[in-house]
């Protein structure tokens, strides 16, 4: 953190990025290091892949964020936060050389320490945590902008705080940004309740076709595109409706089928796991992947034959 | 805090009680101060007049509460949690007369200090949150058992760090719970993942029933018997039910109305408002109640009308 800090003192030109499909950590952890810089009076900007989420954009200064380094702009140095390897910024990365002077700053227990300087705290919640450890060490004084941005960034990366990754540090930190002036029921209403009526009327569907298998320790759902057909429209944010199935008593395999919009159909799945099955190996049998509570593959066959399919690969790890 | 670490240092027979339908933060700090007066010493029981909720069952300790006073016990000091009025223990109220002392605790700005020592803190988020500090004003050394018990109070009475309780002493508390042994994720898997088939398959029907009105100002669910009778069930928690339309971008007011079980057939109405709207106001009109922000009443007549009728107050409400 201290060669970081030095590097935030020293040098002028900034670019921020982080991954492609951003999240809160990734989009609130780029502000912050923003307001920071700034606070020092340095020149900077953020440019990213993908759009900022719907959810997100509430945040200050999140418009700013451009798709493509600012034509103008001639940054010294690249600040790459939240990303395990440097592919993960995308087609962004194509825009910048060797030569550049790249600060690497994560979380990821697999950073593979690609920067100049690399500041990796893999039992930290979130960058934003660090974050807000390296505005303190470097004795700037936390605003409600900023404090937003860090408290998103946390909230984001531990499901609000019942993740494992939520230490007693994510709550000194939380309890601080508090103080400092964040709302939690404000923030909690823009991040997690922004749902649209087709989420909601899709999630009502698709809960309505739960079945369960394997001596009720699977539990599976489904979204067709007839489903969506019936609403009216092409896609929704999808995320959170595999809890649903994982959320029942008793069940340590949870799957989500949804057709995809492309022709001919596939179907994505979605695993989740309580941690006996390693749902990653078994997504792994249909060349997908993931971790082993957490995984997800494509399969390019009719919804019905993919459940059966995939069914049969999760009876079978449930027996080892 | 001072009196009633007294009370507990110098009297000996202690029965503690909460209020009737009990939830984490009563059933949590019952258990918490269970454990706090065994470790003094002292002799205890925990009496209420309703059964534990399933989800809280994994708490060590809650296979000793007792629906009545037990027979043999002659407790000299009551102990009331969480109840802003003596009326809210129920049933177990009636078998003590005047003569007992009573230690009331509680965080209800409405509390009406009706015992003997009244400690009430109307910013604690929990009454959790309270005897994390009376155990270390005692010098009680907090074991996994009792950090458990006090962080159930705290996530179920501040929804995950959510609500407008949730200060920087409530983070700060529970990340001391962290660094004596609790693991987010196995609690938060244990009290909010414990769900039921028929609870999933129930939430997406009514869910499929989802209606907007008063400029998608208004969102509104419903659930019939008929509905139970699809899935072959008679009851289930619907508690989190109105969560739903309530998370729709713009929506001011929520409602979700259910048919009950007894007939004729009656609704009950619940209301959420995102602040502009004072429910409790609207709810009142029908002979129900709450709060500003949350709200219930029953209505004896079918859906249809019930629906109609509350729609008109709200869509008056919203005008104002």
């Amino acid at each position: 953190m201290k060669k970081v800090a030095e590097a935030f003192r020293e040098r002028n030109n900034f670019l921020i990025m982080a991954h492609i499909n951003p999240e809160g950590d990734s989009i609130g952890s780029q502000l912050a290091v923003r307001h920071i810089l700034e606070t020092l009076g340095k020149s900077v900007a953020i440019a990213g892949q993908d759009v900022v989420p719907e959810n997100l954009k509430f945040l200050p200064g999140t418009q700013e964020i451009t798709r493509d380094v600012p034509e103008d702009f001639h940054p010294e140095t690249l600040i790459i936060l939240d990303c395990p390897v440097l592919e993960r910024v995308g087609r962004i990365r194509g825009a910048f050389d060797e030569e550049h002077f790249i600060l690497n700053i994560d979380h990821h227990v697999s950073n593979e320490y690609f920067g100049d300087v690399n500041w990796v705290e893999s039992d930290a919640s979130s960058v934003g945590e660090m974050i807000f450890g390296l505005a303190r060490e470097l004795g700037i004084k936390i605003k409600e902008e900023l404090a937003v941005s860090i408290y998103t960034a946390i909230v984001t990366d531990t499901g609000m705080f019942n993740y494992d990754n939520t230490s007693q540090r994510t709550h000194e930190v939380a309890g601080e940004l508090i103080s400092l002036g964040v709302n939690p029921r404000l923030m909690h209403g823009e991040i997690f309740e922004k749902k649209t009526i087709p989420e909601i009327k899709l999630l009502g569907k698709a809960l309505t076709t739960l079945r369960m298998d394997g001596d009720e320790k699977i539990a599976y759902i489904n979204l067709t595109r007839e489903m969506y057909r019936e609403e009216g429209i092409e896609n929704i944010s999808t995320d959170t409706f595999i809890n649903f199935p994982r959320s029942i008593k008793g069940v340590e395999v949870a799957l989500f089928f949804k057709e995809n919009k492309e022709r001919p159909l596939k179907i994505n799945v979605s695993f989740r796991s309580s941690g006996g099955v390693d749902v990653n190996a078994v997504a792994s049998c249909f060349g997908g992947g993931g971790h082993p509570r957490a995984a997800g593959c494509v399969l390019d066959m009719p919804l019905a034959e993919a459940q059966e399919k995939v069914l049969a690969e999760v009876r079978k790890a449930l027996k080892k």
